[in-house]
């Protein structure tokens, strides 16, 4: 999987501005994973403002995890600007299904813009096609491996994106290809926004490569950050400091050693 | 201690799902600090999904730390939701007593719901108790460990709760008896959030415990896992890392070699 | 430089109370940044509180960071409220030159009140001498050592303040007198919100010492703790815990042996 070692080298050669709309929570967690892969993180989101910054920038990540009155308005607004200035969007819907606020702000801000990719977990996605009456919606959201396949082609197919379903093993699909990814370490369960960190990678390297490429590429290179944490530390506290020393250290020898990557035709 | 050590195993076994509404400066930590305990950690506050998120959580936690116009009546909202579907609430009064909005927004949150716990330091819970006219205020809450056991006692008859006063020593009263513990290190002070933490690990023991001893078993678990971590490094950046680390270790065995508690009879 | 030592000693006993306004990227780490140090970090924003908070308060820290329509009046109303209580103002315009509402906001705050210290990058103080009509614009700001002495020093004049203008070397400026600093090091960009830090230590040297001498302090303190993590470690996730560690170990003797400081009269 040579192009995504060289997909590296060029998001830090030309270290992209990327300009997040995201949660509270992992707002500090986010910023710190692109500086230390490379990149150059922005978090704006006064309506006033999300034009110039948006222009200015290589990509737009949203992700709703702590939406609110407020923040709703400015996410349609940053993707529908993005949209019109053809930047690369990508959607992190966090809870949806959890909440019908957080399923249906997902689902308009799929609808308004042209959304590059939309990266969730399993319950999240069924969640946003359960309520386009494509499954049996997230009480019957139990992760299996095939289903999860299955979910990310329907996704991408019903949302008209690449669909990148995040767990045990990752799928991603643009509706015609699927890639799956088996790197990654449970103990990033352990760490909060390591899911939201893995959108602002792949918001990274939308920078660089096309959707279905960017997102096997971000999976691939915070999946085998983690596993280098991962010899270094065995607890969540120091395991998360070394994710960022190996989000600086990962280079594409070792991009190139530990890959594990599927590509399947559907 | 045995209940401690068994109410830990219980957490584990369950991960419940504790819903905060907390400050800006600790929602990172504290959601770390939920993780690496064996909690799942939700942060919700948009007055529209409040139910829906209440309803799937197994407590709330309420903290006051950064609030404004807008959080306040979400505040209002989930502790009424709480109350009416008989969750689990604890309230952090961050601040109360250096501002009068922090005081009175303190004080109506009692008011208007059944809150299970109230957990502050000395100076927080002499303010609320001041403004009841049962102390000389603030100013004059220079620290003391009698009188912080009158305090919590006297908190918590006033407020028909467990009251949970931290410092030196916690006390943490139901009005008839009282737990002393003295669990925990003074580097907890130099770094940001560590008593909002205390709350929300409290707030995780409530999903299996009763409101006094899931205070106790909150704070002694936590206590203990500063006392490792200190004995692993002596300074406040590493040694957050590995508080996170200790957490996510501490077992049955660390609990009974090391709870420092007494109980008495009031 | 024997002040610089002294005030970290002063500091250090008083343990000022330091009122934030920042952004909400940085307020964890810059609570943590503050707490290491040796100050006491406050972190409130609400309209209605902000004069009681100030008054208790040692400095005010204003940061833009992350503003929007709410804040804005909040910042504001801080920057008058500690003008009136001739509290030490500081201000950090993040951003500036990047969209207008961040100039606009950065300059509307310098007019309103008497700010002590403008602490900024070259672009951002180059963009708001730009629209002073001083330089050409933040397209420009391409950086130059010999061009940032320059900008801090008409900044200062322009806008009556201290200006801090930091870079590779920082130049710190009352009009009067510069004074540069060759302390810090690059790591510190592979790290979020490090110039906000350094900005809040600022913040905290305002209660010992006047704006010229107190921005020299903490832009040396910081360096100086940075320079001996990056000894410990070479990779941003455990340099920023070790940074954390070493705000707490630096002393006057390391402040002596290692500060690199020059005063030019002008």
């Amino acid at each position: 999987m040579k192009f995504i070692a060289e997909n590296l080298t060029k998001l830090r050669t030309i270290s992209p501005l990327v300009q997040n709309i995201t949660n509270y929570v992992v707002m500090n967690s986010t910023a710190n994973t692109l500086l230390a892969l490379g990149a150059s993180p922005v978090m704006a989101h006064a309506k006033e403002e999300l034009e110039e910054m948006i222009a200015i920038s290589s990509a737009l990540v949203v992700n709703i995890g702590t939406l609110d009155e407020y923040w709703i308005p400015s996410m349609e607004k940053a993707v529908k600007i993005a949209s019109d200035l053809k930047k690369p969007i990508i959607l992190d819907p966090v809870g949806a299904g959890a909440t019908k606020l957080r399923t249906n702000t997902a689902l308009k801000l799929l609808d308004i813009g042209n959304v590059s990719v939309l990266r969730g977990n399993f319950g999240e996605i069924s969640a946003l096609l359960g309520e386009h009456g494509k499954t049996k919606g997230v009480d019957s959201a139990v992760y299996d491996n095939n289903e999860a396949l299955n979910i990310s082609k329907n996704a991408s197919k019903e949302f008209n994106t690449v669909s990148t379903v995040t767990g045990p093993i990752d799928y991603v699909s643009n509706g015609k290809e699927i890639y799956s990814i088996s790197n990654g370490h449970e103990m990033l369960s352990k760490v909060t926004g390591t899911g939201c960190a893995s959108t602002s990678i792949i918001g990274a390297f939308l920078a660089v490569e096309e959707p279905l490429k960017a997102s096997v590429s971000g999976l691939v290179t915070y999946g085998i950050s983690a596993e280098m944490a991962f010899e270094e530390s065995f607890y969540p506290g120091t395991f998360q400091a070394k994710l960022y020393d190996w989000l600086y250290r990962i280079d594409e020898k070792l991009i190139l050693e530990k890959a594990k990557v599927n590509r399947i035709d559907i």
